[in-house]
């Protein structure tokens, strides 16, 4: 039998930062291989030492070009990187495949970079658990700083930004949906504000539309007010750098802020609940529904809904009932 | 005791279409009222006769204004309309809220037309199960169509189109996702496709990637061939209304097609299946969560996880173990 304290051959090779290993842990987590989480319980007691940071907005915002400068930024103060891009099954983003390769390209010999694409396969409330995952493998690879970009909208989209200690949330002039956006409650998450391709008509006044929203708020936790960044086209390289490089110190002062004011329990308790939530269901709904469905019950219990003998309210209880003690 | 086969004064209000009855219900099936429940049960039996039709698309696809104007269509062939706007909890879409207001006081006075707005409270998964109980009571109200608008990103928001009979998925010239939509297998879902805004620059372009998309598709089922429907500006009535006509028919059309080749049978079983893994949640999982946050063992746990004590996985399968048989 294996010593529980010594790692293992795999794990050495996880937090010596072996790219093709951590790439199979993370598919084998996705495939849900049981040697696969055994690893993961062991790395979990070695995270918790990167810092994360979660990148959200609309669709068509520039996300992947940003966090692509971003990597770059963090490099120049020689912090190693993770990135995890992800796409909810969805009809309408397609980007994270495409942007992946596009990002790969680019940092593919750089041994302190490391992307990754994440995509639903399966089971429900799947992905933030796959990401969860992820940012742990990120972690114990040694990567200092842990990008995880996501397209902002739903319930979902939230679970997944709420794996990270420091949220940026990209908007751009003109989407229309700005001050949906702000009456929305975005001030709950977001830490720093990013308005990009900020050279478009209307980048003042959706500056002006958050500073008059951050104006009103109560107070600020920790007494960090979200700056608001804007960023101008990437086909002007100078002043684009340079707001990146703004960008990237504004996530380390919002770390610190984080340190010094003891809010970064509560980011990480945050995270936490999260994981126990995902974990939970993963341990109690899902070996519940595979016995279902493979026992052919599922099939049997949609046809007497279909014919109207039964509800589903009514043949859940009675399957509760089965199966909880 | 009550009789269980005679209906309810509450009952027989749904079904005589009484809206405040009906509200009174939908929000009390959001509260997660036990009574709410009982009567949901029974209402089940009385359900399957609405033709449940979503909308999906990305924000600012322009999805309100063109169900506003299908209301419209379907009452002038006498059907009677209800409207569930969809809204997750979303940082990048605060329209659901207002769009309704919006509609709600143009037909105000319509008796034939229910529009109600949900957005997420509380529980994980919880809006799509929302949306399936609210179908339920607007068709025991009698609707004969029944419009579920949703932002259509994410597993979440694919489940939600789940409980509906026909998909209609809404596109636009220039927002730049399009192809990438093309490739992620919207395919799979759109029963019906809308380039709104068709006045605007790319349309014919989109219509022609769409078009030649599907003639790649290997087959359509029952030989439904999704139509592509251009809408253009709602400023110049006459053609805005003839295409929303025209997309009524579509609608009714692709109904039919479901009957006639017994496809409608697979699409009320995914209905069932989605419904049931929502069931089986809310009885299975919901009430070892509420009994393990109201008891302060969820607290007690992310103490311990933070602490890297021990890791979310091994308690989720102890946790298991103590409810499940």
């Amino acid at each position: 039998m294996s010593n529980n304290t010594e790692d293992t051959e795999q794990i050495k090779k996880i937090k010596a930062g072996d790219v093709r290993t951590a790439s199979r842990l993370i598919r084998n987590l996705e495939d849900e291989l049981p040697e696969a989480k055994t690893t993961l319980k062991r790395i979990f007691l070695h995270t918790g030492k990167a810092h994360v940071v979660g990148i959200t907005g609309s669709p068509g915002a520039g996300k992947s070009t940003l966090v692509d400068a971003m990597i770059s930024a963090f490099r120049k103060k020689e912090k190693t990187v993770g990135v995890l891009a992800v796409d909810p099954t969805s009809p309408f983003t397609g980007g994270a495949i495409l942007g992946d390769r596009i990002r790969m390209q680019r940092h593919a010999e750089d041994a302190g970079v490391f992307v990754r694409s994440l995509a639903t396969r399966g089971a429900l409330g799947g992905l933030s658990k796959a990401v969860g995952d992820a940012v742990h493998v990120l972690d114990v690879m040694g990567k200092d700083m842990i990008l995880i970009e996501t397209v902002g909208t739903g319930q979902q989209e939230v679970e997944i930004i709420n794996h990270s200690h420091t949220v940026i949330v990209v908007l751009v002039p003109g989407m229309g949906d700005e001050i949906q956006a702000i009456k929305a409650g975005i001030m709950e998450i977001a830490d720093i504000f990013v308005i990009n391709k900020a050279d478009r008509d209307g980048s003042n006044q959706l500056a002006n539309e958050l500073m008059s929203m951050l104006n009103m708020a109560p107070a600020f936790p920790g007494g960090w007010r979200p700056p608001v960044i804007k960023i101008g086209s990437c086909f002007e390289p100078q002043t684009f750098n340079q707001s990146v490089d703004e960008l990237a110190t504004a996530i380390a002062d919002h770390y610190r802020c984080l340190e010094e004011t003891g809010l970064l329990g509560d980011r990480m308790k945050r995270k936490a609940m999260v994981e126990i939530g995902e974990a939970l269901r993963d341990a109690i709904l899902t070996p519940v529904l595979r016995e279902m469905t493979e026992s052919g019950e599922m099939d049997a219990i949609a046809e007497r809904i279909l014919k109207r003998e039964s509800d589903p309210y009514t043949i859940a209880e009675e399957v509760a009932g089965r199966y909880l003690k």
